[in-house]
């Protein structure tokens, strides 16, 4: 890409940098635990069926966290760029793109919807053949290269999305149009937590009126799940983690009951079952621990009580259940983004927005794209299970302000 | 139950035993893989909310194997009346049972339906709390007694049924009243065998028209589920097994195409997804090998496929699946019973008399009861995978017909 000229894109706008390499800044990530660098980086112009974005608010999510601490060997290419919940806006696009210019108000999306494959077409999946999650893709689909480069030397792409950059290139397929009224700080908690959290609740589990349910890890994730069960009227959404902090703000998103399993003088699915008379209806497991997916499993009754997997589990430890603790009627399915297909993102962005689905209190920090590494350690603390990171130099108003937030 | 008079079973008919106990012949297992003795058995009569049954044909399922072998310790309990298969008369009912009367032509189920808790009450599940199967369960809910005796000592019950008698007592919500045309020959195929590999396709799994299914193991359970797959126009129904004499009879359930294992060059799982694109929609474990369970997980494609579990799995091991493996949207599920209920089966039973679900070349043996210990080794050397047997002295028609059937 050498004959193209390189522009600044603190001094850009869309039709200036159409169709030309654009230099920004990205966190650039050179090996496991490596502190992230903010790097000079350029980014190609879109090709065919993609879209560059100009990204103005991302978040750090766990699964980032986990490659940053190199958990699945496997999955390691450096130098790469992470990030995958985001917003921002269209600055140009590729060639055969439709529904989507320069600037439309976007979220990029890890799992992607290409319209034309076979999964696309079945109302069973929002696994696209070609764009779900693939944490080993480092490469665009279309010529196998990458969009970043530094010195002339790729940089891999991660997850689809890679939105610790200021401009990012992603396949169409995994950009979200939304109402380009609504709060583009927010909806990048549509990129991953909060539609995992919902979705898992209402596609994957499709939880009913009365329900009861139990939520194992209240991060982000889990929190969005409660969120999901009080919107379909749970009559009963405990809160199962080992920080009494997050109870606090779980209380806001409906959740009735507390347990906390160091509180507790026997497992938890004992003290569950004897609240609920037998079990939960659902529940749901936020915190990518197997120990914890058992007694989730346990949590529910027999006869139809069901488990979904929504953590990210990187040992190679197996399923904890035996083959014959499914015979009772117990099951257990994961939760990939939960359940949401690409386009019915748009809606469930109106129903944030209209107050349908409360995203206040999920934003807790606020910090500047240069203190990313600050946002990782707390993440790895644990203390704040997800945070927010306004990346841009510009916001759409044109205002500097690239802030950092934790939630919950 | 010294003061109710004992009477023979050869000279009764239903009104004259009705109260009273009936001295009659079963097939008692004093302990695991000792050979089954057949010996003059007291049978109590029916307590509130129960039946006794006179029993005309029984067959041999691997779960009575199963148990013979002492696969589960902790299951063990002896003296033991074994055998869920069986197709009879009602004798006599007991105190409050409606719906059914002496004479009645019957199917005894192990998996019953009591109609009065949340699980019966619910649309989601079959596993009535009080009346599911139970292998830990030797003696009646009603006085925690059992029912037969032998020279004044217990013999325990199992699975809800023990049918290798003569006469048993069940508890009415395990009962169900079929046709009085029914071949009842045949009818004891519902008990277990027929209905949980047919149900599993329609009631578990819910196979849709054009599917694609593969089936592991191609026992009764597994022949029945290709026949459940034929009757929901699948349009591949793929045979796994390791005995190429079972692909023979396979063909007439519908099977399009067979896999041997042990002429592969590779995992069954990618001689599946290259024969159908990717995977096929749905997969049937019937052989109770956790080896084989994954296999059958991962010949489901991505994006929904549908792995049901109808094996009964003895050993240990945990599920061989990790959990990220389900994120992309294969899951995984068990079937007690083929999910049938039993308010289900009389229509089900229909179905079978018309042909609709063809039960012609299940049996293929039929023995003397006396001979029910050639029957288990027959099961156990697994050239015939299931086997029936007519286990009165006398039939409806007053005939001496004590037979046993293999099939498959």
């Amino acid at each position: 890409m050498g004959s193209v000229a390189h522009v600044c894109a603190k001094a850009v706008n869309g039709n200036e940098t159409g169709g030309k390499v654009i230099s920004c800044r990205a966190a650039v990530l050179w090996g496991p635990k490596q502190p992230l660098y903010i790097e000079e980086v350029q980014v190609d112009p879109p090709q065919k069926m993609e879209v560059r974005l100009r990204i103005l608010y991302s978040s750090v999510c766990h699964t980032d966290l986990g490659f940053w601490l190199g958990e699945n060997e496997s999955q390691q290419a450096f130098p790469r760029i992470l990030g995958h919940e985001a917003a921002g806006v269209v600055e140009s696009v590729g060639e055969g793109v439709t529904g989507l210019s320069e600037g439309d108000h976007v979220v990029p999306i890890f799992n992607g919807e290409c319209g034309a494959c076979s999964y696309c077409e079945s109302r069973k999946t929002n696994q696209c053949e070609r764009l779900r999650c693939k944490p080993l893709k480092t490469v665009m689909d279309s010529d196998g290269k990458t969009r970043f480069s530094l010195n002339g030397k790729p940089i891999y792409h991660f997850l689809n999305t890679s939105t610790f950059s200021e401009y990012t290139v992603l396949d169409a397929g995994c950009v979200v149009k939304i109402d380009p009224t609504a709060p583009l700080d927010k909806m990048c908690l549509l990129s991953c937590g909060v539609s995992t959290g919902v979705g898992a609740v209402w596609n994957t589990a499709n939880v009913e009126t009365g329900a009861t349910v139990a939520v194992f890890g209240l991060g982000a994730v889990g929190i969005a799940a409660a969120e999901g069960a009080r919107t379909r009227k749970a009559s009963r959404i405990i809160g199962v983690d080992i920080n009494p902090d997050k109870f606090i703000k779980g209380k806001t998103k409906g959740i009735t009951d507390f347990v906390n399993p160091n509180e507790c003088d026997k497992p938890v699915h004992e003290v569950i079952r004897e609240m609920t008379g037998g079990g939960v209806d659902y529940s749901f497991e936020c915190a990518g621990n197997l120990d914890v997916l058992r007694e989730a499993f346990l949590s529910t009754h027999n006869g139809g009580g069901l488990t979904v997997i929504l953590g990210v589990h990187p040992t190679p430890r197996m399923l904890p259940v035996h083959p014959m603790e499914l015979m009772g009627g117990r099951s257990m399915v994961a939760s990939a983004f939960g359940g949401f297909k690409k386009t019915q993102l748009p809606d469930f962005a109106v129903k944030c927005m209209n107050g349908e689905v409360n995203l206040e209190g999920f934003i807790t920090h606020e910090m500047p794209f240069s203190k990313i590494n600050e946002a990782f350690k707390l993440l790895a603390e644990g203390k704040y299970p997800v945070s927010l990171s306004r990346i841009a130099e510009l916001d759409p108003q044109g205002n500097q302000s690239s802030n950092f937030f934790d939630w919950i």
